[in-house]
């Protein structure tokens, strides 16, 4: 089997799950609780957000456990509204967002919101000087991904942090979900970021835990209330395995951070110039500028369903663009945002790598692509 | 080691984290990849929807799945005041609460609706009568939990389920955290209820995973919104393992439940005449409409926190009433709202046993807590 989905999901490597025994089978205490079983919980919580900060480099207090990316998205667009509506009621998303960042930001509009979508070129990077041009007296917020996740496009966040710069008042999130591990981390949690989501299970974590960056002295109101766990701002029983064991897969997707990254790029760059050669081929990202593990592609006239259906003839797994858009069967929103001629769009199939695939996976994958395009091209 | 803390939370037994293993190990496809890895990992999610619909007696397309109870309550809180708020602002919920419901409840207050509460007699139980005055035309929800957290008040919901018979157009949620395994299911998934609440860690199961009983057709605004999973009501990416390991923790806590429900009584009862024997002991807690797994207490005179801490000596683990609350220091909302004096009140201490407690744990707390009152008392 050759999984070139890593940026659907990753599998937990064995150190990872290795953590979550250990923390299940060992620390059986509530965090909350008043006796040491609790207290024994409470501070190996606070271990793994300091591991977490310090991977990141930044302050403990400024790390926010909660069930994944979606929620951590959520709760910084909901969160930042909620907290900021007597100030105004404008926000700035992106036109290639995540749905979990532009269907929250549509339920806002609903609830009173006005909400402006800043446009991307035709290669998928956001046109500052068009989102320059939305940024309102009651602009609240400004969400931008790092890293795209259709197409890998990383976008020109020290430009928009710069823009910011001149409107302190507004808060900027970027959704980090696609970007963490792959790019470096001091590319996108910029000085002028004010939030930042992440995902465990994108970087060899448990599914279910996420986390957020909150600038110090930032405020958000809660998306889920109640027992007061992380500073009040994030109430429920902590899902104390599970973060122990995003700690430690966090720790070990930054190692060698840079190797990781070459023979990821390497990969890639394989690939990539033998599409190139075949005039059948569509290639819809690109090299510069995008992340080194997304490569989005297709077969002209082929739908992207019918592409990851012969690659899985033979054992080799790759997906139409996103995974949480690909059972709906509609073009990549990312795509459309470009301005991808529909018919062609219908053709995109998305590979993700990860710094565990190698080379020899890439030499068999060109293998059945060529005849994959025989067949099919 | 004697662990009487259950109602903060419970170890994931053997079996349940062998499943957990199972599908991190052998399951690595995301539900919504449109590959075959992703409709293996999609067929093992709706095998488990089904198990534990069938578990309670409802249908697979009825339950959905959180990251715990306390999201479980505010989307339900908030999900039902979003959903409904053109037909009427105004909510009832008992003066008993969990947090996650209360601060849900409250913060929805600061949006603009209205919140009353429905006060309990001194016993901890819900006055039905009282609640019935609160009714309005602008009520859209009535949420009164099944057993109370605090002191095991099993709440007369089949009384307020004949009332609200007579209000069809008001949602009736039952936060069921701490009911599931403890009473019979029937008693509060009546069917009057249109929305239920759990949570795994309860029962054995993982932290960071709960679900939501919603009654077909019953509409409830996403709490996160995103790439559409859970019908489009939940979304994120599926914590699979948390889920398959749910859905066995449920079959074992609820297998043979007459028999784990006598023993935990027995266990009660021989605890209960032991505290009512002795003159400086408060008895918050009956046995009659309680539930059989909580017993609340306390030593007169002296705070609940320096009685946790004596027990904790001879590591026996007890809590001062609710987690969530615990580390607040301050006395039990439940005792405040049952009028407890609050000088009485700051003593008590929770025990919360388990099936899987035994007996002799039951004899050798009697015997430490001999010496304790000796020493305190």
């Amino acid at each position: 089997m050759i999984y070139f989905d890593n940026a659907a999901t990753t599998a937990m490597t064995t150190e990872v799950l290795k953590s979550y025994n250990d923390v299940v089978t060992r620390v059986i205490g509530n965090p909350s609780s008043l006796h040491n079983l609790g207290t024994v919980a409470g501070r190996l919580l606070n271990a793994s957000r300091r591991q977490i900060s310090d991977l990141l480099n930044v302050s403990p207090d400024e790390i926010f456990f909660t069930s994944g990316g979606s929620e951590s998205d959520n709760w910084i667009i909901k969160g930042t509204a909620f907290e900021k509506q007597a100030f105004g009621k404008h926000l700035i998303i992106s036109s290639v967002e995540h749905p979990a960042i532009k269907n929250s930001a549509e339920w806002l509009r609903d609830q009173g919101f006005k909400v402006d979508y800043a446009p991307v070129d035709k290669n998928g990077f956001v046109l500052v000087d068009e989102l320059e041009k939305l940024i309102c007296e009651d602009t609240i917020l400004v969400s931008v991904m790092a890293v795209n996740n259709e197409v890998g496009a990383i976008q020109p966040l020290k430009e928009i942090a710069t823009l910011l710069g001149n409107f302190p008042k507004i808060s900027f999130h970027v959704d980090a979900v696609q970007a963490i591990g792959k790019i470096a981390t001091k590319d996108f949690l910029l000085p002028r970021v004010d939030f930042a989501s992440f995902s465990a299970h994108k970087f060899h974590g448990p599914r279910g835990v996420g986390f957020n960056y909150i600038k110090s002295g930032k405020r958000l109101t809660p998306l889920i209330h109640g027992g007061g766990q992380e500073s009040g701002k994030r109430s429920t029983t902590e899902n104390l395995p599970g973060i122990v064991a995003t700690a430690k897969a966090l720790r070990i997707s930054l190692e060698g951070f840079e190797e990781k990254h070459a023979h990821v790029a390497e990969m890639k760059k394989v690939i990539y110039n033998e599409l190139k050669e075949h005039n059948n081929v569509l290639v819809f990202s690109g090299v510069d500028n995008y992340a080194a593990n997304i490569l989005t592609w297709g077969i002209k006239g082929i739908r992207g369903e019918v592409t990851v259906h012969a690659f899985e003839d033979h054992e080799i797994y790759i997906s139409t663009t996103s995974a949480c858009a690909s059972r709906k069967n509609s073009a990549a929103g990312t795509l459309m945002a470009m301005k991808v001629d529909p018919k062609l769009a219908t053709s995109a199939v998305r590979i993700s790598l990860d710094y565990t695939n190698t080379m020899t996976e890439v030499e068999l994958f060109l293998t059945v692509f060529r005849q994959v395009l025989l067949k099919l091209g």
